[in-house]
This record gives structure tokens, C-alpha cells and sequence, in this order.
């Protein structure tokens, strides 16, 4: 693919030439226009996902009061769902949507800025991205793809996923054909089940072909969405895979470093306000599709056994191990992500964990 | 306090009448520009909190490109730490930065803003706000008093606070002269507590000569900034008070009306930006604040025993039922927090909760 000249689709008005001595450099650009496209691996308007990518492009259009403009595009209507990484790297677009432990096979460190089993909390990870050195890392190892990431969105915690069986025991998991990406992906293998990921549209038809015994998508919001209650009765809690999973933008290098600064604050900003918001929605819209799923259509909620999550644990550990050995960019990001868990948690701990619990403790 | 003229700020370049056909109507407007002055209820520059506003000045100055400046002064500098509302409202500074529980005697539904007792997590506060009426009714009710509000941060969940005494039973708790505002004061003073609110900066001083037996302030990292562990050497976890604490701006309604379209946008993304990025920075200073007061102050962390908690939960219940009973505007707002936490709440405890409890019970 061919990299655009991004700066084809600016203009300058004669405003901008009349700037008073008083306006900034960066103020004398003040009309010069910019159109990007964005790719997403989401349906165009997916609950949430999809609004999401919808509501940072009005934010932006807002911010910079119509400078910028962000055309949003539904997977498959420019690139298909998971080409989104090697499509803004190479100009096609200049921005994405879309989660990075997707690109694992491509980059591998790139896992621990969407979720890590067993790790940081949404509260935790956005922390690590904004005071600790998460962003920074994160900066470093997408430059050299020609990428500027942001986090635009967060989840919140996920559900563990649909089972069309229940799950009692070890043994129950042994040959599963389970759909999960990343890391808890490969924990899962460690265990005995067989994973794979796919875009998220053809989970439904997979579970119901029976190509898929399990899918894991996202949580109540999203997976009503696609109707996986209707072909998987048992529902699991979110116990252990993905605690938090950033939705990142990702912004071609060349279209970045081409926006004027106040532009580049706008995304910024745009980005961490699209953070909070997307969470807050997961939030509620996760609550009410929780209530329809569980009084409406009769879903079964469970958990998984004990024995089950010992041996997630354990080999969710493995497999970061494994990939830290393997690979040096995993070695130096993990290294600050569990330091930072580690530092975080404790407060976790005698903050949000301690008030659940006794929020619990009182229930009436 | 007379209302000032917001406009005379404002000043018009020769580039915003050249304004070209393409910019929209406040496109024409780009060169006015505006300086309000925020006063605060904090020290100046007090850590997260003072750091926030100017945080959140900081983002509306580079989000307008310059065109919007916002002056932050320190509690006492134009007016003293707990009179910001009074001023925003009548016009001596065009913004606040505070806490809207610190307005009960005035508007005693402005706690539900705040934080409530055994109430919504930071997560569920952000969700009402947001995807609920929070901030419709929010918006409502200070209108009548010439404000605009806005959540521009939040505390996270705050610790229970500092006691000179360890707490052992109910008994112990009897005549306690206690430090808390808002709801949970009244909740204290049902279990046989005597509460007061003060500025922070008076905590110390207070709780030195005896003024006070034990003060909540915020969490681990504002309290050592107090130096609050010099004074008491017990410490309670977040378990019931303030599950979360909004910080709230607050925009005199004229000032705000007088603001472009475009520059009502950069208000509002900065205070969502801002708000996330003050709970994120909470969730890291607390943590390092936390390892700072155990490991090298040797304060003793606690937790309220059982019959503490149970009358502390039912005290909390009946204060708020008595507000709710004598105030129409507090049963409005009431009504709208309780039905949403008990929407957001079942997904709560299957997703943030049950995932905290998971990683609990694997802790190596």
C-alpha cells in the first residue's frame, strides 16, 4: 500500500494569513482543515465499540470547532477488521480503532496495553498509561510500525464468555474450541482448550455451526448484541482474563507529526475523554443487558471451579513467562506493567476491593 | 458581591471579521478571547486536587489554541476554601473548583453529587453523570443558584480517616469529635459521634491540640501531604463513607452563556479528560502514599469492626431518609442515584468485584 500525502486535503484561507501579531505561530494555522479517515474492527455503529470510534470523532470535529473532521468506517468497508494495524501503518487511512493484542503475531509486546489475565484493573491500567511509563513504552514500539497509539475506550472488565455447556470441573475444559485472543488465549491452550480468534461478527455463526464449543467476545452489552444467548446457555463471570481491555486508536506517524499542535492536543484530550466515557457507558448498558439476559432470555450465570482457575493462573503466568523469554520489546513492557501492578494494587486493595466488600457485607 | 461584565475580556482581532464563507457562524467569533478566574477550595497547587485545576486550566488553554486562559487561585486567595460557591454564583470569579457536598446547608441535594454512603463506586457515579440524569438534575438544580457544574475530577474511593484511638467496638466510637462533611457526617452523628467540617488546612492543626480525636480527609496521598500521620496513628480503609468523590467545577451561568459553542466543547471534554485523569493519578500517588505511611511512618492500617459497620450502614440509611423526607429537590435526586445503582450494581459485582475477589484468592 502506498503512503497518502495527508497534507493534500488541507486548505488555507485567507484568515489564517490576516493572524494578528498577538495569536501564536501554531494560531496562525488556524485554518487549515483536516480530513481523516478512520478504520475500525468493529460493525459500523457497534453498541459501544463502534458509538465509541463515532463519539472521539465528534469530540475532535467539536474541539477543534470543525478544523478536523474524522471519517469513521465500519469494518470490511475500507479494510477488513483485523488489517486495521497495517492500514494506517502504511497511509491507507491515517487512524484506526481497534484493540492491540490483535496484532500479537506482529508485535508481541503489544498484548499489554489491551488486557493481561490476571492483571491491572481499568482504574489500574489507565494509571500506568497516564503517571506511569505505559504510554511512553507503548510510543516507542508502535514507532517503529510508523504508529502513534492512544487509548480511546476501555471495557471495563469482561465476562469470561459463553460455554455451551457447563464447566464443573478440569476436565470439562480438555479439547474446547473456545474463541479468545491474546494472552489468555494462550493461557487457555496451556490448559488443554483450543483457542482461536476471529472478528467478532463471526462468532455467532461459529457457536452455532458448532466450529466453536466457546466464544469469549466482550460482556452483556455487546454479546446481546450479536445474540450469542441464543446459541450458548451458560454465561461466565469476569474472573480472569481480560480485568480491563483498552481500545486503542492508532494514528499513521506521518498524518500525526503533520497536525498542528493545538490538533494534536484536540486528539489527545479527545482520546482521554472518549476513555472515560466508553467505560462509563460499558458500565450501565452492561448492567441493563445483564438484567435482560439473565431474567428475559434465561441465561445461566456461573463461574468457573476452583480447580479450573488454579490452573488459569498458573498457566496465564506461563505463558507472559514464555513470551518475556521470547522476546525482548514483552521482557522491558511487562516489566514495567507488573512493577506497576505491583506498586497500585495494594491500594486497590484497601480502596475499591474493601468498599465492595462491605458494600456486600451490609447488602439488605 | 456584584456581578462583573464577562465580556469585557473578550477582544476582537481583524482576522476574525476576515472570516472566510466556509467557517461556520462561531468560526467568526475564533479571535475572542476569554480569562476567568477559578477559585479553589484547596491549597494552591495541593497535591491531585490544586494539581487538577490546573490540570484542567491547562487543557482549555491548549484545546482553544490560547483563545481561552483560566487563572487558578488558592483557597483564600480571592475568597476563603469553603465560599467558591457563593462567589462562582455571584460573579466575583467566572469558575470554582470544589466539592459540592461542602453546600448542604444551602442546597442540601448537592451531596448526592459528591459521594453518599454505601453509595456508587467512581465508575457508577461517572456512569449516572453521564449515561443517566445525573447530570441533567445536577444542571437543574444549580441553575436556580446561577451555576453550571461539571465533575472536573475525582478521588477515587477515599479511606475512612484517621483516628488517635484504635476503634474496637461501638462504645468507642461515643463522643468522638470527628472530621467529615456531607452525608456520612450525618451518619456519624446517628451512631454518637460528634462531626464538624473544616478545610483541610485546618485538619492538622486541629487534631494536634485536641480540637479534634479523628479527622477523614481524602486518601493516603493528600493526608501525608497534611502530614496527618504526625497526629493520628490510625488509619481506616475505604469502607463505607466515600466510595468515590467528585470534585466539581462550577461555571457562573452568565460566563458560561457568554462562551461560544466551540469553547462550551473544550469545557466540557476538558472536565471529562480531567476527571479521568485525576482518578488514574489518585489510584498511583495513593498507592506510593500508601507504602510511604505503613513502611516508613508505621501507621497502623484498620478496618471499623462489625458492629460498627452495621450501625454505620443503618445511620447512613436513615440520614439519608431524613433528607429525603424534608427536602422535595433531595427526593428528586435520591430517587435517580438509588434506581441507578441498583441498575449498575449486579454488573458490578459479576465484573469489577468478582474479578478483584479472583485475583485475591490466586495471590501467590
Amino acid at each position: 500500500m502506498q503512503r497518502r500525502h495527508f497534507l493534500k486535503t488541507a486548505s488555507l484561507s485567507v484568515a489564517g494569513a490576516a493572524a494578528a501579531p498577538f495569536v501564536s505561530s501554531s494560531r496562525a494555522r488556524a485554518d487549515e482543515t483536516y480530513t481523516w479517515d478512520m478504520v475500525t474492527s468493529w460493525p459500523k455503529n457497534f453498541p459501544a465499540l463502534g458509538t465509541g470510534a463515532n463519539d472521539f470523532a465528534r469530540r475532535v470535529e467539536q474541539l477543534s470547532n470543525g478544523r478536523m473532521t474524522i471519517r469513521v468506517h465500519g469494518a470490511g468497508e475500507l479494510v477488513p477488521a483485523l488489517e486495521v494495524f497495517d492500514a494506517v501503518a502504511a497511509g491507507t487511512a491515517e487512524m484506526g480503532h481497534s484493540a492491540s493484542y490483535y496484532w500479537r503475531g506482529k508485535v508481541a509486546a503489544s498484548q499489554f496495553f489491551t488486557a493481561v489475565p490476571f492483571g491491572m484493573t481499568t482504574t489500574e491500567m489507565n494509571a500506568w498509561l497516564y503517571y506511569g511509563d505505559g504510554q511512553t513504552l507503548w510510543d516507542e514500539i508502535y514507532a517503529a510500525h510508523n504508529l502513534k497509539p492512544f487509548a480511546v475506550g476501555n471495557t471495563g472488565p469482561q465476562m469470561a464468555g459463553w460455554f455451551k455447556k457447563e464447566i464443573n470441573s478440569l476436565d470439562d475444559m480438555q479439547g474446547l474450541k473456545l474463541r479468545l485472543p491474546g494472552l489468555a488465549g494462550e493461557a487457555m491452550n496451556g490448559i488443554g482448550v483450543s483457542t482461536v480468534n476471529m472478528p467478532g461478527s463471526e462468532i455467532f455463526t461459529s457457536l452455532q455451526t458448532g466450529a466453536l464449543d466457546a466464544a469469549d467476545w466482550v460482556g452483556p452489552y455487546n454479546d446481546l448484541a450479536f445474540g450469542l444467548h441464543q446459541v450458548a446457555d451458560y454465561y461466565y463471570t469476569s474472573v480472569w482474563n481480560e480485568p480491563s481491555a483498552v481500545l486503542e486508536g492508532t494514528i499513521n506517524l506521518d498524518a500525526w507529526n503533520a497536525l498542528p499542535e493545538d490538533l494534536q492536543a484536540v486528539v489527545t484530550e479527545a482520546a482521554r475523554a472518549s476513555n472515560l466515557a466508553m467505560y462509563s457507558e460499558f458500565a450501565f448498558r452492561n448492567a441493563q443487558a445483564l438484567e435482560a439476559l439473565v431474567n428475559e432470555h434465561d441465561v445461566k450465570l456461573r463461574t468457573f471451579p476452583d480447580d479450573v482457575m488454579a490452573a488459569l493462573y498458573q498457566s496465564s503466568q506461563d505463558a507472559i513467562q514464555r513470551q518475556v523469554d521470547d522476546d525482548e520489546e514483552s521482557r522491558r513492557v511487562y516489566e514495567s506493567y507488573a512493577a506497576f501492578q505491583k506498586t497500585v494494587r495494594p491500594f486497590s486493595d484497601v480502596g475499591e476491593y474493601a468498599y465492595l466488600k462491605s458494600r456486600d457485607n451490609v447488602r439488605d
